[in-house]
């Protein structure tokens, strides 16, 4: 089968000579449309007011810094170069401080900037090129975790997926295709955002995956008919104990994998060393009207409130595989993960 | 605690002198509007266009009988007026085949209209008072089977329940208050049709009780976070085998229960004695577009296709009891329920 395409939501954030185009993920795929940033105060508005999602953000704000350094390029002053770059560093990892890609990007990129300041080099140069080093580092490592996860699929198997697992679903979904399987989708929708129905679906449908939604409250019964062979999700955290933190809905479809006896494997770039057990990872809560709506229209009673924890935590029994850029590992056992090593391709 | 006032679901059908007025629930609760029937056609077609659900098209055929009765009092000979009843019987019978009570109450209904055409009665009268008792068992039923429910309700309870369990389910909170427990409600919204998001949360706060919303993803995760006591749901069907036939979600959260050792009472008239085991249950899958929607908005990738299985299977292993009009009964005892009598109260 030849290479799918890169999917839409994969050009996500377009860094342009004149701004940075950042994909609308709010209306995306009913409207396909860019919200244009000129400054990096606009690609920090647009993080904020969530144009975009998952690893969106982290492109977006290492182009931020590139138009931070086109900014910066023209002020007379080494000292104040340096200080426009960190501030432009410091106010995209504000924007959202739980992000580790933003912090780790824009972090990488202003270090170079300001060797660059130091040793006279090319600002705009330099930092345009951390830019790109650091979307390519995600994408190799998002490339090789879809290729360790691809060797669990058995040719022809239809995959569940819940929620939007970004470019790990993706780059699974191809490796398995490069290899030469036949692979099928089922989408959750994921309200209330319904990511599963706007942006998951859509992504593989785009790869030429035959691709079909299911509510969040199917899963179980497809299962028990038979008709799934594996459930693939990100994980939003991984706990060195070996629990997954993912969106709302992950740990119900973890259990009917469990109960009917399906592998479900967990993808993640790394787990974290700074949640030695799950107590450490600090849950969520979202503002309870959102599960009221649906796309801005009311679904709800007047007269009832709403519940929304945004993530839940599915623990280790459950998990057959995490998968990781550096392999799989038993949730058991994720201290492996920090004694091996990065394979690039 | 004082009795609650009915819901106003439960007004769905009123007979009235010139028409009979059906609650639309096709649009309720955001609109509070009924469709006016005039003929006994005007009530199948109501009935066909699912302009009520569950109970309500056996209470909207009972009184579709009244309107064929008093058009029917007008025809001279006896053998005409007979037939017009029987004709109508069949008519609202076809609107849906494998609803028990529109079948059950119309079969009892034309009996008493042909006994009171043969013995020279008041064929408008006998019709009223066979609609009335129709519709006064099923109350009496539901009443019955509240109360039996609502003894496994701890007082300080939380109560989980998917879809719309109508009657049974306001029967039981109702018997629960009754007895001076305070208990607390949480819905499944119930994708695609959201009747929990509009019907069982609606009629429920109507009641005084505090409810929530959740979306078809949340009850496991609520489950581990301690906030749910009991799991309870109605049933379309239980094989004698103890199998739970109910809208599809009902499996994973009742797989969910299990795992998270919270109970799960399935809730029905009584077990089918038609379907001795499960395989003799024929499961309907729907029109796989509703789930691209929510209340008629597009809500899914273009891309994409549906899956719509309706209903789903849930085995008597996850099920701590099934409550009936006749009591308790394990779901692997379920011949006992047609040894024991009813007991009305």
């Amino acid at each position: 089968m030849p290479t799918p395409e890169p999917t839409l939501i994969a050009k996500s954030v377009l860094l342009e000579d004149d701004a940075v185009r950042i994909l609308d993920r709010r209306v995306f795929p009913f409207q396909q449309s860019y919200v244009e940033c000129r400054t990096v105060e606009d690609v920090a508005v647009a993080i904020e007011q969530m144009v975009t999602q998952s690893s969106g953000p982290g492109f977006a704000a290492a182009a931020g810094m590139v138009l931070a350094a086109r900014a910066a390029a023209g002020i007379a002053s080494a000292e104040e170069r340096s200080a426009a770059m960190e501030s432009a560093a410091q106010r995209l990892q504000g924007t959202r401080r739980t992000n580790n890609f933003i912090r780790e990007a824009t972090s990488a990129i202003l270090h170079d900037a300001q060797r660059a300041i130091r040793d006279g080099g090319d600002l705009v140069a330099a930092v345009t090129d951390a830019a790109e080093r650091e979307g390519e580092d995600y994408r190799l490592r998002s490339t090789q975790l879809g290729r360790v996860t691809a060797e669990l699929i058995p040719d022809g198997a239809t995959i569940l997926t819940h929620c939007w697992a970004e470019s790990y679903i993706t780059e699974t979904v191809r490796a398995a295709l490069e290899s030469g399987k036949t692979v099928s989708a089922i989408c959750t929708e994921t309200r209330p955002y319904l990511q599963g129905a706007r942006l998951t679906s859509h992504s593989l449908a785009e790869m030429g995956v035959p691709t079909r939604l299911v509510t969040d409250a199917m899963p179980a019964h497809l299962m028990a008919r038979g008709e799934i062979d594996l459930f693939i999700s990100a994980a939003d955290r991984v706990s060195m104990d070996g629990h997954i933190v993912n969106k709302i809905g992950t740990f119900q479809i973890a259990l009917a994998a469990h109960a009917l006896d399906i592998p479900y494997v967990a993808l993640v770039q790394a787990p974290d060393r700074e949640a030695q057990t799950i107590d450490a990872v600090e849950m969520e809560d979202r503002d309870p009207d959102e599960v009221l709506y649906a796309l801005g229209h009311r679904t709800a009673s007047p007269l009832v409130s709403g519940i929304y924890p945004a993530f839940d935590i599915t623990p280790p029994r459950y998990v057959s595989a995490v998968a990781t850029a550096r392999g799989r590992f038993s949730p058991y056992d994720l201290h492996a993960y920090y004694d091996s090593k990065e394979e690039m391709a």
